[in-house]
């Protein structure tokens, strides 16, 4: 084993601190990596103070973080898929049992035996799993991905979630030229959402309730901006969508952006709103449109979408802020003060 | 024009009443049809009692009825698909655009200029279409399908809307050999969804509040029945299924069902509550599920549907009634005493 310099929260009140946590020594299949940036998601924050404790309680002490870009340092014997030196990237996954039809599909994300990046049982060392907001981690080559040379590293980092999250849906729902693709909520996955929207061919709509968030929307992408307070504006555009993503956890009205669905649309939520959304069967019905949710990707298909980042020269819209102002950022994430993702500059962890 | 007897009413509250009248001469494209059975739809009794005001206001006279099984008395110049003597039906839509993509596309059922077999402004003749609670009926042979001669003639009416209703959606999304489909509610819809799964190779379960109706679920060809106030037997099949079809109009947790649901299944409503379901973000994303609804069928596919029906003989279970009994039969449609449609015995009128 050996020591990695870490961040953790020890209870659900506590801020994030500077601790000491073991990491295995790379076993024949796994990867050892030198984390260099670390992106702040949301659901760091939800499981730091113990928010979705209903399914997911969390165990402290926590170490967050599941958007990791670092370098390979070493490999065990049996490693193919990465050397030492290499630009690598893990996610939200860092193992799944492998024998299940989802993972047999290579659909890890639906492993019912999944190990989460952080605070699920560690097979190797027993407790729970450490995230990102550490110098270092070992994983399993299977669930590291190569990250193109030619990305931003610290605009890297969030895509290995709020990337493969808001990538995953448009593909499988057929998101591609000529399609006409909306994003409701620009945020962390939501810019993501444009980005994807736009590199694919879609033409792209953005609906904030924030009028000036417009400029910055047609900035990242977007070829028109709809204030959804604005009841006009949207009915101009009812059922005109083949797509649209929703990536607000706000309580919201759905059914606006039902009606805005063409035949056989799809709507994807992406934000989970802890009050369950009131949605109208009739508007389902009247287009035979369907309302669905996805959950970040697997590890072939996060793979493609960093090699479609790579082709595209796609990274998110970053704050680098050094792991000492990781509970400012929290206070402002809470606010949305932060355009798109905060990303850790681990190298700030090592000075200390 | 011709004369006509049918059963109309006349406002709101009246009861359904003989009259008389006029249907158009069959012109170059039109079939004249004598009509032997009408199917009675709850969207019938909404419609006589104008309880869709709000999008679809009820124009009076009413006379309602499309689910129409009858006989071709005489064809227009033009008309190649059918002739006189056939066994032919008419379901709710009597014309469209015909040239909207979805009219392109054959799917009819999502043209924006559909006619509705009753309650639709009438091109030909002025004011609003007729339906089925009639003697006769003329239609333009698009919206004319053929009835398989070994068919039941009044269970083969409710095929043109609890039929097609239940069928279409199974198609559309894949019902077939080795998936396991729900049917939640065993009224007019569900039963036709019970046989329609069956023959389709499918494993079939019923979901019901009535522990009564579990022997007549097996009957119709249900290989489980689930209790759905159970909440252990719901437990049993948390993740399996593929498709559920929820033909259920009163409020209910729709999370229960869409719980059941496997990764990428979908479930379907085809009964539209009045009131918002409620639907928990976390259940559709966590299986990358859909939740969706649909509306009758296309020509071709209603086409499809009763030559299915032929091959695998299915007809809905069906209670004739003189028209006479109309009235009577509303009153017990709102306490679902029906098994499991009324079909009104059209011979019933002719002899008033």
């Amino acid at each position: 084993m050996t020591k990695s310099k870490a961040y953790a929260a020890a209870t659900a009140t506590s801020p994030l601190a500077l601790t000491t946590i073991s990491r295995r020594d790379p076993g024949e299949h796994d990867v050892q990596i030198e984390i260099l940036f670390a992106g702040i998601c949301h659901s760091d924050l939800h499981s730091v103070r113990n928010e979705w404790s209903e399914f997911m309680p969390t165990v402290y002490p926590i170490v967050p973080g599941h958007e990791i870009v670092g370098r390979v340092t070493k490999v065990g014997s049996s490693v193919a898929k990465h050397k030492t030196g290499d630009l690598v990237a893990v996610g939200c996954l860092v193992d799944s049992d492998r024998t299940c039809p989802s993972c047999q599909e290579g659909l890890e994300q639906f492993c019912p035996n999944m190990t989460l990046t952080f605070n699920s049982p560690d097979k190797h060392l027993g407790g729970v799993t450490y995230g990102g907001y550490s110098d270092q981690i070992v994983v399993d080559e299977r669930f590291v991905v190569r990250v193109p040379s030619n990305l931003n590293l610290a605009g890297a980092a969030p895509l290995l979630c709020a990337g493969i999250t808001t990538y995953s849906p448009m593909r499988h729902w057929g998101v591609s030229e000529g399609k006409k693709v909306g994003v409701v909520g620009l945020g962390g996955l939501g810019h993501m959402g444009v980005k994807f929207a736009r590199a694919m061919g879609a033409h792209v709509v953005v609906f904030t309730t924030s009028p000036h968030k417009r400029e910055d929307a047609l900035r990242l992408g977007a070829d028109e901006v709809v204030v959804s307070r604005d009841a006009n504006a949207m009915q101009k555009h009812a059922g005109s969508f083949n797509f649209i993503l929703d990536a607000v956890s706000a309580d919201h009205d759905i059914n606006a952006y039902l009606n805005l669905l063409t035949r056989d649309g799809n709507l994807t939520l992406v934000g989970a709103p802890a009050k369950p959304l009131a949605v109208s069967a009739f508007g389902l019905i009247m287009g035979r449109r369907s309302l669905s949710g996805s959950p970040i990707g697997g590890l072939a298909e996060t793979q493609e979408m960093l090699d479609f980042c790579g082709t595209n020269n796609i990274t998110a819209d970053v704050e680098v802020i050094p792991i000492q102002k990781v509970n400012e950022a929290y206070e402002r994430l809470l606010k949305a003060d932060v355009k798109y993702r905060f990303v850790i500059d681990i190298a700030s962890l090592k000075s200390e």
